[in-house]
């Protein structure tokens, strides 16, 4: 699928069939959404069913990467599969509870990203490295270089599927309630509660050495 | 499928292949991890790929409700399939970062559930209004009483999707890291970081009447 340098070229399962104001295939947004998020919820058919599963993943230029234990399903099926495991991959941060006086029109502010492709297992040593890297510093930027890397028995342990960014959609949604002129007048509460997610005082494990201090980069969370 | 008093009953593909020691059955716990939540990942099968989308959902008793448009394509595929549209219904909720000594070691602490099920259309007009007001008491407890009703035409513009709780299970992660006994001497901080989500302070539409003060179930959130 041909992009253009700052978009993704919409596709007839990437349009929406409604709220159509809403999507976005901006490249730099689509970014910024899956960059601020770490947990993804990927989609695949198993027997004909869907199965939604959550999982992490990291980002590296255009390739998204999700891992597993080798013994998982979707990375078994990935493996198996040729061509590959078609799969939908989903991030959604919520950032507010939208209150209009209707019921009707009650809302959520929020920013998704959805991906449709075909996942394959990364087969290539220093790809699959990579992809791991990628995978600890999504979740914590910093923290592959401040941890021990998997040695060859973990390596092997591990299978580690790619997702080309290319069938890509953004959705948004923001600002306040949009009530009905009828119901302007109406004596309920109306606007927006913000929410985030947010991370407490880091927990050391008991076993932790004493004199090991806080990382810079957990302080900065 | 049979349920015993207390939990849901274990199937082929509610028993993960691994890490079966976190998957739990219990009905309580299923609620509860339903209840805290208000937005979930929906799978179903378009034209044989998996699609995944966020959508908001409410819980009566063992019954899960979805909303939208009558014009979205889940919602007008379970209206037009015949006995229902097959989907997986997954909510996720991230409790903190697990940092290992070792990359391989890092998790997540989570609480997830997953519900296998073939949805159907509500088209009983007091089971529509029921779920529909679960839905907005799920984001907001208590606020369906304090906002004006659907009225026919938003009825009607409205399609409602009901799931059973039947083929469910839950998934868990909690607890500090499991580092391999040769890595406990590593020099990398190790521990849990907490991560919930937060509320911020209600943001009045432009437009509110200023005598409107902000709500109990609003500061109580």
């Amino acid at each position: 699928m041909s992009v253009t340098e700052t978009a993704y070229q919409p596709t007839e399962r990437t349009v929406p069939t409604r709220s159509r104001d809403r999507a976005a295939y901006d490249r730099e947004l689509v970014h910024a959404i899956l960059d601020g998020a770490y947990v993804c919820h990927l989609g695949f058919v198993r027997d004909g069913a869907p199965v939604v599963l959550p999982t992490l993943y990291g980002r590296v230029g255009e390739r998204l990467y999700v891992h597993g234990s080798t013994g998982s399903r979707p990375l078994r099926m990935a493996g198996q599969a040729d061509p590959g495991l078609p799969v939908c991959l989903t991030v959604t941060h919520v950032d507010g509870l939208v209150l209009a006086r209707s019921a009707f029109h009650h809302s959520i502010n929020y920013r998704s990203v959805v991906v449709h492709g075909v996942a394959h297992q990364v087969t290539d040593p220093a790809e699959k490295r990579t992809a791991l890297d990628a995978l600890v510093d999504h979740v914590v930027p910093g923290r592959s270089a401040d941890s021990r890397p998997a040695n060859a028995k973990e390596l092997a342990a591990t299978a580690v599927l790619r997702l080309d960014l290319d069938e890509v959609s953004a959705k948004l949604r923001t600002g306040g309630p949009n009530d009905d002129p009828e119901d302007l007048g109406l004596p309920h509460w109306t606007g927006v509660v913000p929410v985030r997610p947010t991370y407490g005082t880091p927990v050391p494990a008991s076993d932790l050495e004493p004199s090991i201090p806080v990382p810079g980069y957990l302080t900065a969370l």
